[in-house]
């Protein structure tokens, strides 16, 4: 098993900086362009899109709706191969949302696997979980 | 892209049937047992636990406590490679729960990345997250 090279784990983190911006700008297309085109999804609601189509449509739809205006801040918490094409990444996800049915604040732990391919890591699969509400 | 063979699936369904079982004997280390002793486990609470060792005491712990006799139906949703050493597997849970503060049925979708070794294929990662409650 080799280990993450600095390069790697810079790439990885710009991969994970791309999201974060894309929806922040309410960018489906941009949220997507990371994934490979037959890519898995399974959101907080336990839904499970297949393909990058599916997700840009998707994330277009709740960055116009029930997110709209929102703006996410990811921290990766952890990242490692699983072989020398495939990494393993946990990011936490801080959502505030300013107005609507969600409006306030919503923490999520998301994995991601990402394979390495000839123009750099794409997202072969992204999986959240919502964080209970504090009581 | 190989594709996976018919062996690899009956391995991977014979996988899922060996979560279940040790699920439904209430037996936390024969849970974790498919796990690889490096792998990463997110529950429906988003709480992130590493390792086999980590996996088999909380499965213990909730197998005896709030999950004490409960019954999980685990169907395979989808399986395919990502690359020819690791499989993307997406698998659907109806969770029964007998008593408790959680009794009641539950129904969930957990990912998997096995990675294939010389002993078989092991789990390098698992994420679950519940199904909202039906209004």
């Amino acid at each position: 098993m080799s280990t993450l090279t600095d390069a790697d784990r810079t790439a990885i983190d710009a991969l994970v900086a791309t999201l974060e911006s894309a929806w922040n700008a309410g960018a489906g297309d941009a949220f997507a362009a990371p994934f490979a085109p037959d890519a898995d999804f399974v959101n907080v609601r336990a839904e499970h899109h297949q393909g990058r189509q599916a997700i840009a449509a998707g994330h277009t739809g709740i960055l116009r709706s029930i997110y709209a205006g929102s703006t996410n801040q990811y921290v990766v918490k952890s990242a490692r191969l699983l072989t020398s094409e495939v990494a393993l990444v946990h990011v936490a996800a801080v959502l505030d949302v300013p107005s609507g049915p969600l409006a306030g604040r919503m923490t999520a732990l998301y994995s991601m696997v990402l394979v390495r391919t000839g123009s750099g890591w794409q997202i072969a699969s992204f999986h959240n979980t919502l964080e209970p509400p504090a009581r």
